[in-house]
């Protein structure tokens, strides 16, 4: 980052945690890209906006509004709003940064956007629970809103249903199946057993049990998030209507219309993936 | 389109919508096809007619009738005419285009066709139910009017049954399986989670929960197009008596015919694709 | 077909309505075989007979009598007569063309011919039963005239298997399994939605009930043919003896032999194979 | 074979007979090996001893007696005594050429050979009942003389399974199961039609049907065979007898030891192989 | 080793044992390793230390510490201790050589190193089950502490589970299942058996057996992992303290620590991969 | 073997049947080893212990004894003494040659070495059955000796279920399950029969049934291994404690420790593998 000049106003440990995962490549890129922005506005040097938008613009797509009806834009902005809501007022997540529902990209309509703050190597059987509250929460504002469901939620469903299972299989998480790993081996990273088994493959009735529990998960996980957005009507529906008039609604004003939620203890906070791609 | 002449009265937006899904090249085939058929005609501009004939060629191949028999033009031309009545009798529908009973390149022996008024990213649990019956409209039809069915159904029966299989395993709307993804993971577009397992198959219980589901909202959606083609009986013989006599039936004939419809309320159309090709 | 000469006496509909099915290349194939036929009888130009023997070489590969024995021969005969018997008393099939028990190219002991009188596009459920009972009509002559069952009607017995199966999988043809496709997706020739999934499978109970009514379906079409040849036991021996004097029944003889049958109505015939293979 | 010189003893039509199912090579082979086999015995011309030896290391190797136990021999010559004794006795199959327990090539002991006398098409149910107890006699034999069965059944086992699987799945030959084809499709020779389904796998359901069906219809051969055998017990040992004497016993010495039995009804023959390789 | 100066303090035995599964380029690459380190140190000669780092960086990475929350290194630290208090107080296992919370390298949290005192050829049921409680003592540890469980332990399930599993389907070591092999055939190294069979699977009835036993077992190895730590808190709360003061905790200060363990029988040591990755 | 001297003790038939199965390169092999092992001890010719010597080298790998503990040393000596007793008392087996717990090349920790007097081509129901009990002694004796089993039978296991499930599958010596193949076709060498079917799966019902005589038969057997031992409790005493001290026992002094066992008739014998790897 040499030849370009950043502005003092740039908090570099938002951008780093906005770009966790990226390769060098990426970052080149997107130093690049931010530079090329701040270029055509003519500053001196590379703003915050101007990451800001460089990020977006490379996580999803160039920037370009669809036209959608406003029937679709409003379920987007309720669904959207779910997943921040949900977010916001479950202990030990990751605090919203960003809600859009600027479309952009392939499949996404709108997006709630956590930003970790810091590295989590580690995650709990609460906080995948609050996890999949959240994952659920744009459907669950959908079916409170409209009684109604939409296709929008089949990511949310997808990715919801790989961490349930990845409970019951992989972390032992689930009490009826106990400590034991039913999704076959993967591989250690540097260890070869001379115990490991290629057979990773259980009978149908454990498999039986397994979809019973995955289903369990999901559900509780489903009423969890219901449960908080009927609490929190009133700013479901504000923050809908706000989505509505601004497409972008900032964490921090988030935070101030929801009031008081339980504190963001970092220890406790889940890197659900830094962009949520909400409705795809 | 620049050394094209085209005629003040030719609608884009109308060709356009036709045109969904195109790409690149058969747009420029369209344009080419259109222009020579003007020429041919000695027009001296391509006119609507020419366009219209131009994405029938494109779209079923180049027109050709086939030598059917007159109790074959009969079934398929109530087949046609039960999709066109069950997709303009249920509420936000796209509205029917055009209805062809002339046989045109592979496999289709008519069709319906339906134009959306807009882009349409999200569909809801209703919107697809509707969807499901004007696909089933055609075999209903059969059943009516003849107390018989016939092979030429069964490109709907697959499409509708993947459409509810959807609806089951992708799109948790069916409240007996819940928000819960029966069906693997096919790969989301830009992000790769920790979570993801690659193992999406489920046990025997829930594959024939899947199959009961699937089976109960196609026999639904059966009886919801069985009942709006007993209600509309008469219609259903009118329209199947113009197309044997008339070959095709504009959306607008139709539209007479039936008389009072509920509104087509633009926000809740269905792209249902293009063109139903009808009886396969 | 400039430069050979063709009789008058040729009915180019018969020639065309027997090789249907058949490439550009066949088509020429057949005229220079006719054509070399004709000149080997020292004719001044091909008449039917030569365009007979012709398709007949082409189809089943060159006339080779096959030494089968004399009680191989009556199974044949017998097997053959039920096919031609069935399919002439049966309404709304293909008329009886010839019926033949000399040995032929691979497989093929003998066969009866049927020829539609025009291009089908489309079958009924009624169709289909009484192809069905056409297909085990040779057995079950079999059964009547030998009380036993041999081996050659394993060919009938395949296709009639993937009738029945493709009459409850894929044209919703059984109404205990409903309007449902359950043969997996085989690609619509010209859209792809975006709901086509690849999961074509179904639960073992779905199976089940799926072998079930196959075989429902298949026994009802055995007794049909059974008791139709019941009924006609005089007209089964009798043209199973002209069989093996004669080796060949031309369809207008058998017409005569049964006496009167249900009108061959045109639109209701069924494009069974051209040519049945039979015993094979 | 014109300058090899042909005795006059030679019977051209056993030779024939013994030799179906050879391709060209395979024949021409055939006469070098004899012509040779005829000069090293300084003979002026190629006589019937010569081809069959010729056809006998064709077939099944050079002759080559393997250092067999006399507990063994014993085994050997029973086995084969049981093929030859069920395949004499039973009605409708083709006679005894001859049996030897002289071991030779891959896996053969020793063998019973029997030759048709006329090719063959066609086969019956009883028919083949017949051939599942030729080929369980050589371990009936075995049951009967020494109250323990060997592994040198086991080729034997896996034909009789085989047919049986067919005379159920491809032959409609199990009341039972009835006229279905359950074994999916194999491909018919010249014709391809529209219904053909490459899903031929069906229910666990019928698995099981087939299962049952093929056990009973072994078990019946089974105790046909060991009935058989037990009624000519004395046959069986002096058979034995003199195949541990002389090593290969001709078809017609095994008629004359058996004494009358049933007719052998050129028309009812069946081809089982041209050489049963008995223990393997 | 020869141009390389080795101090005398450094006992090769322990060398040796820690790297066990060295290939050759591995020892060379370690010998390279630990002259470097020294010689950075401006050491006269390699020293155990240097060995020590050595083997540590090519074992699991270049040492780098990750910045986790303290909440996570509290959790890594039970569950290391858990790992090693288990490992300690049951008999029969390898002593614990060094417990450490730096994470390194790929996955790894933390590690507890057991080094084997001697060659193992064999193992008996009850060094295996021993050995399952030591692989789930982590999980338990986090339990115990923290009433939670987390996602750090899915290695060690892994593990467990394959052998538990092998337990069950290739030793013979579940009463229930018997003295069979349930895993298919993986080939001996020397001898081909005629009786190979390719055949491994087994039925339905007999997964179910298995995935009862191998879920039975690792309870019962769970169970005896929490009541050692339970039945030794205090123990585990002081190993988890200095863990967090000083990272890395040596086995003689644990020995210490724990005061009088079962002798380690040398003849009765499990080699435990000389690295257990721990939280991975 | 022109250029080699062999001392007149060689008893070329012991080499030979040890080295059945060889290569004629293994062959060469064993006759250079032997003479290198001979030039060596600076033998004027090569002597019988030269190619016993050579024969154990080239089979199970160069002699290089293993560190094994004292306990794994009486496991093993255990181990190996049990297959040898069981092969020594029941009927109808190979004599014993010799026993030795050197361990050799890759997974042997002993062996016990059988030599058949002539080749063998049939196995009976009971020589298999007797098999099994040798195969199941090694394991039998730890049980008996030490209360515990270890993982060093695995391989005894694997071949014994093996063997038992070829009795129930593809030899038909299984009265539950009947003369019927259930292990699909494997080809026989030299003639394809017309009822060859690919289809070998059976149903599930069938595989428990298989699963269920498999474990009956290897439960037998090991009842069986169990009682010999008992009865035999000092002889299985007295020889591993030979084998502890001598490390290879022959199999005279065997036969003399046990003192009368049932005669070696060498036409029951069975050809074990020449060399059992017991513990691997």
């Amino acid at each position: 980052m040499k030849t370009v000049k950043i502005a003092p106003s740039v908090d570099l440990k938002i951008v780093s945690a906005r770009t966790a995962g990226f390769a060098g490549a990426d970052l080149a890129n997107l130093v690049n890209e931010a530079a090329l922005l701040a270029a055509r506005r003519d500053k001196p040097a590379v703003e915050m906006k101007d990451f800001d938008e460089a990020i977006d613009r490379i996580i999803a797509g160039l920037e370009k509004k669809r036209a959608m009806s406003d029937k679709e834009r409003r379920i987007v902005a309720y669904h959207e709003a779910g997943h921040a809501i949900v977010a916001s007022v479950l202990p030990n997540l990751d605090p919203v940064h960003k809600i859009s529902i600027i479309g952009r990209g392939f499949g996404a309509l709108g997006y709630t956007m956590q930003v970790p703050l810091e590295d989590r190597y580690l995650m709990s059987r609460s906080d995948l629970k609050s996890q999949l509250a959240v994952l659920l929460g744009g459907r669950s504002a959908e079916e409170i809103a409209f009684a109604e469901i939409s296709t929008g939620a089949s990511n949310d469903l997808q990715r919801a249903t790989d961490i349930a299972r990845s409970m019951v299989t992989e972390y032992g998480m689930s009490d009826a199946l106990g400590a034991v790993n039913y999704d076959g081996h993967r591989g250690s990273k540097f260890l070869d057993t001379p115990f490991m088994s290629e057979r990773g493959s259980h009978s149908e009735d454990t498999a039986q049990q397994i979809d019973v529990e995955v289903k369990r998960i999901l559900s509780d996980a489903h009423n969890e998030a219901r449960r908080v957005l009927r609490e929190r009507r009133d700013n479901l529906d504000e923050l809908a209507r706000r989505l509505l008039e601004k497409e972008v609604v900032e964490g921090d004003e988030l935070r101030t219309l929801l009031g008081p939620t339980p504190p963001k203890d970092a220890e406790g906070t889940v890197p659900v993936d830094v962009i949520d791609p909400g409705v795809a």
